[in-house]
Parts: C-alpha cells; sequence; structure tokens
C-alpha cells in the first residue's frame, strides 16, 4: 500500500479541521466567522490538494451546506496553507456558493 | 472610481485568456490538454482571486462547461499564479466536474 502524499495528508487534514470545527464550534474558528445563522452543517463532495512551487498546499473543495431552516446549497471553497514555524497556517481562504451554477 | 487590485487584473486576465484559448485553440494549451472531446465551450459563473503571502494569486473559478454532446456541466478550478522573471506563470491547476454537487 502506498502511502499518501504529505500535501494530500495535510491538506485532508485540515480540511476535516476546518469543517469539523465549523460544524461544531464555529466560535473557535475566530472572529471572522460569526456568520448570521444559528446552525450550519457541511457535506463534502470533494477535495483536492496540491504542491505549490513555494512549498505550500493549494486545496480545493466543493461541497454542499444547510444553514438553519435554509435550502441546502453548493459552495466552493480554495484554500492555501502555508508552513511557518514547524506549524501549518491557512494563509488565504475563498469562498463561494455555487447557488447560481446550475446547467 | 477606484482601480482594480493588481491581483484582480492579473488573475481576471489570466482566466479570460486561458478559456478563451482552451475553448478556440486548445491546442496552444500543451500537450496536457489533449482530452477527447472535439469541441468544447466554457461559461464562466464566478471568479475570484486573492494575493498570497508568496506574492502569488490565488483564481479560483466556477462554471459551466458543454463537452460536444454532452450535457451542460458544471466545474470549478482553482489556479496558482506566479511572477517568474516578470511574467506571469500557472504554477498549479486544480480541475474538477461538480456533476454530483447538487443539493
Amino acid at each position: 500500500m502506498v502511502d499518501q502524499p504529505l500535501w494530500e495528508q495535510i491538506g485532508s487534514s485540515f480540511v476535516r479541521h476546518y469543517y469539523q470545527m465549523f460544524d461544531s464550534d464555529r466560535s473557535q474558528l475566530g472572529s471572522i466567522y460569526s456568520l448570521p445563522f444559528t446552525k450550519i452543517a457541511h457535506s463534502i463532495t470533494a477535495q483536492d490538494h496540491q504542491p505549490t512551487p513555494d512549498n505550500c498546499i493549494l486545496s480545493m473543495v466543493v461541497g454542499q451546506l444547510k444553514a438553519d431552516e435554509d435550502p441546502i446549497m453548493g459552495f466552493h471553497q480554495s484554500f492555501i496553507l502555508k508552513n511557518i514555524n514547524d506549524s501549518w497556517v491557512c494563509t488565504n481562504d475563498m469562498f463561494r456558493l455555487a447557488i447560481h451554477n446550475f446547467g
């Protein structure tokens, strides 16, 4: 059995941690996430991770979310993770609801 | 009128160029794009661009595409652009069809 590449391990760990925390106790994610809903649940459809030339990790996530009693909506999100002092930190976070992206 | 930030200008120029070339003459994009369809059309629904701490630009695109006579499919794609010798080059490209991402 071949081990996952490092960027897959780090990227998928970050994604798991991020959405678990977002859905269970988002106050931990800091004040930028004081969003106007009382409950939310994310479901990840797919995720991809790549190493970058600057030793960062680019992660792309697509999934669905349900906020309060709103209908389920698609979302997509990209992150850049950077190793600073032996810790992987998220330096970029790009989120968008995919509410209009239907064929 | 406020000018767009530099990363918005560079990122959106790259996205416009990329999909124009992909749809019109993708042989120019190199052999990695010798894909099994004869015609394709992309429609961009939304795009976002951010500068990164390593002076790159992170771009995220969501849209729809139609390949040959297949049904229209959603896609999402993330790029990292890096300035090397005064040129912006694409160092990372992450693409995924969003065919299963419906609520």
